[in-house]
């Protein structure tokens, strides 16, 4: 099991290929098909292949075989866990952006 | 001047790194000379200043240099383009289920 911040780093490297980012919104869409997420993209299905690796191997993205068609779906707890980092740094500076604002106006006050 | 993608590309590739990440926490907190970024990093202070130079390149940090001190800030803009893109999927995702969810109610009122 990976902890959670060496998940991280496979959360935001899968997330920093264009490719692999329209695969993750096509799947926010719904499940899809290998060979649908492969339609929009200009790439061979191998390629395309070793992309969905990346992305299941983040655990942004599972997948299952039915019979010879291989479906796959977004996992919207590892989307979230990145999504919170980002927003817990971005409140913190908000926080300090604030505290800095009263300060300030507590200055001309005086 | 680097396009919306690849800029993200710059960005994701940035966070996917522990030692960048807990750079970018700390200043959140507010600016910092690159030394005191080092300080709780077990690394050289030539492998601080590599991970910094990605962090500049992805834009989520600038630094000046003030007489022999560099001076790195946080860039928010940058970190909510971030956050924006993954908000955005995961709300995409979220209608989806609501959606599903009205349907699936509609159908056991029949």
């Amino acid at each position: 099991m990976l902890n959670n911040q060496s998940n991280l780093d496979l959360v935001f490297h899968a997330l920093s290929d264009p490719a692999r980012r329209a695969m993750v919104a096509r799947l926010t869409r719904g499940p899809a098909p290998v060979s649908e997420l492969a339609k929009p993209l200009d790439m061979s299905l191998s390629a395309v292949v070793q992309h969905l690796a990346v992305l299941e191997t983040s655990g942004l993205v599972r997948s299952e075989k039915t019979g010879r068609v291989r479906t796959c779906r977004i996992e919207p707890k590892t989307l979230r866990s990145a999504e919170q980092w980002i927003t817990e740094r971005r409140t913190v500076w908000e926080r300090r952006l604030d505290r800095l604002g009263e300060y300030l106006a507590g200055q001309t006050d005086d």
